[in-house]
């Protein structure tokens, strides 16, 4: 059973880019479908349900996006979406939840997670997340390490003691965090199986964040602690004043490198996947769909490796290999498989063609 | 000075799909633009208008696509532009448009045109156009010969007598027609010099076509004499009856290649182009608007050679080289220019879908 002192802070203030055309400044990855109906940031409140409940559950976005929130959770209540009125990174959207959640219930654990990842294995999923809201309720730091599959050079790592089990439900110490890693590094790293993929999920005592706040980032701590309640009329006009002076950090800078008793869990296989590009959906659905993966109707003739995803369209592919092709009424995608990454700068170049009404 | 008994007759009853998915059996090439604003009917028309003036322009196209060539030439009387009931292929088509006009006009010289070509130096043509007039005037079947830029294994050929000036406009016999040659035999041909491609453009009197006919194609010659004057109220329900049951061929295979005294001209170049697939399109536009060329808004990153056409929408290439990507509203083409002859294919695949909304 869920304790009542569980709050899940499901963090969608992100505006990806990699997922133009289909994502755009208003709706941004965490709020768009890609394998289910569901958008990510409602299979993730889903995923968490039965370990925490709708009402326990807080949401971080931007104003700008607030609303549409709102309306893709209609379960979890509405004061419960906060908007950040500029980005800041992790280190003050969690420490904001923290003080919130802090001053409504002092016994508050938080578990943090990202709004647009894939989880394949929800139950393995819910069962570490139950372990890690132990660890923290023990007044521990608490992060998940997800196993590396492959050398990835895009994700922090992770380094846990020899000998940690994966999927055991016991905390280990964290014995470093590794930035982004070089491709030789991340090699080493896989085969030496103790290290794990930093996924961004946490778990710790709104107390104890605040704590570490106070001693890695004061300025932080300090404007935290001087914003009114909640409730109060005030709150979002002082967090508009204060916000923006908090220093833009990530929590793993901020606080987790730096910290003391820092502990996690080396998950075992929970089918994570941060959906990075859409070269991401390709491999993951090309494993059942075969060789092209069609979102649409369409006709290939002489084409392997594709993925076409152009709702109401008929597409035609003719001799084309590993190509993204993706179609909104107003624009248009089509790039090779191994340039997914590299979307964002098809994104950075509307912006600075100011081309507001395609961002 | 055009003379009075000189007519155009435009050949428009083509549905060539190698322009899908902007080409549809109600839109065909011929009904569309492609360099220009004006339709590459319209513009045959244009080129035409100092030596045939509308009034003396005919137009054969087909049931289904009478009314848009009337409205697409408001100068020519509708009367003039004819719908076959069923494809015959050129002979029959031709044949109709002489028994028309040779029962209006017994001194009637006709000169044949496609409706889906393009000629650059329209000048140049009309200089050609006037010779051949003047050569079918004294009773000759005439052709053109265009100069051949590449050893094309897609068009007949016409053979000239050695030392046939290209541009020259003394009407030349003509030795042999050849039927589309392998690439050995066309690099041969091209290098031989007195060889020029048929651009399927012809000039005769009405009454030695006829004659031809009688000779050649007895059964469709005798169906097209018993027709009734086309002002008659009758004509095209007997034209329903009998179109049908002419033999179904090409003017080559039925008159030319019999025929005595055929002779030609061999073209200087006119910058003839039969664009015949998506590709002749880039290949023409290339070398004046380099690398990419682009029919629509788009942002090109680290791609060459490709040709892209959406009207109304912003489409961004990344990575990709030599792409063909048409969009319209319900369908979108991906392919290689290199595949650009077989887009055919896929309307034929669409076909066999029975995706009649698409074709």
């Amino acid at each position: 059973m869920a304790k009542r002192n569980h709050y899940g802070v499901i963090l969608a203030g992100g505006s990806g880019t990699r997922f133009w055309p289909r994502s755009r400044r208003r709706t941004p990855k965490q709020l768009l479908p890609f394998l289910n109906e569901a958008s990510l940031i409602q299979e993730t409140a889903e995923r968490l349900r039965p370990v925490i409940p709708p009402e326990r559950l807080w949401v971080l976005t931007n104003e700008a996006l607030r609303r549409r929130v709102i309306r893709q959770l209609p379960e979890v209540p509405a004061r419960q979406i906060l908007a950040e009125p500029v980005a800041r990174n992790t280190a003050p959207a969690i420490g904001l939840a923290a003080q919130v959640l802090g001053s409504i219930d002092k016994d508050a654990v938080l578990g943090v997670f990202p709004s647009d990842h894939l989880v394949a294995r929800p139950a393995r999923f819910r069962r570490l997340v139950k372990a890690a809201y132990r660890g923290a309720e023990a007044g521990r730091l608490m992060v998940l390490g997800i196993e590396p599959r492959w050398p990835e050079t895009g994700y922090g790592y992770i380094e846990f003691p020899a000998g940690t089990e994966p999927g055991a439900l016991t905390p280990a110490p964290v014995i470093r965090f590794l930035e982004k890693p070089d491709l030789k590094t991340a090699k080493r790293l896989v085969r030496a199986k103790r290290f794990g993929w930093n996924a961004g999920m946490f778990f710790w005592r709104a107390s104890r964040f605040l704590e570490e706040l106070r001693q890695h980032c004061p300025k932080t701590a300090s404007l935290l602690a001087s914003l009114p309640a909640l409730g109060n009329r005030s709150f979002q006009s002082a967090l508009r004043t204060s916000f923006p002076r908090m220093e833009s950090i990530s929590v793993d800078y901020a606080v987790l490198e730096k910290a003391e008793r820092v502990h996690g869990l080396a998950a075992d296989d929970i089918g994570w996947n941060d959906l990075g590009s859409w070269n991401a959906v390709y491999e993951l659905l090309a494993r059942s769909r075969g060789a092209n993966v069609e979102r649409s109707e369409s006709v290939v003739l002489d084409g392997n490796g594709n993925y076409v995803d152009a709702p109401g369209k008929m597409v035609a592919l003719l001799g084309v290999d590993d190509l993204i092709v993706v179609d909104t009424p107003d624009a248009l995608l089509v790039t090779k498989r191994e340039r997914a990454q590299d979307v964002r700068d098809v994104v950075a170049r509307l912006r600075d063609l100011k081309r507001e009404d395609l961002l």
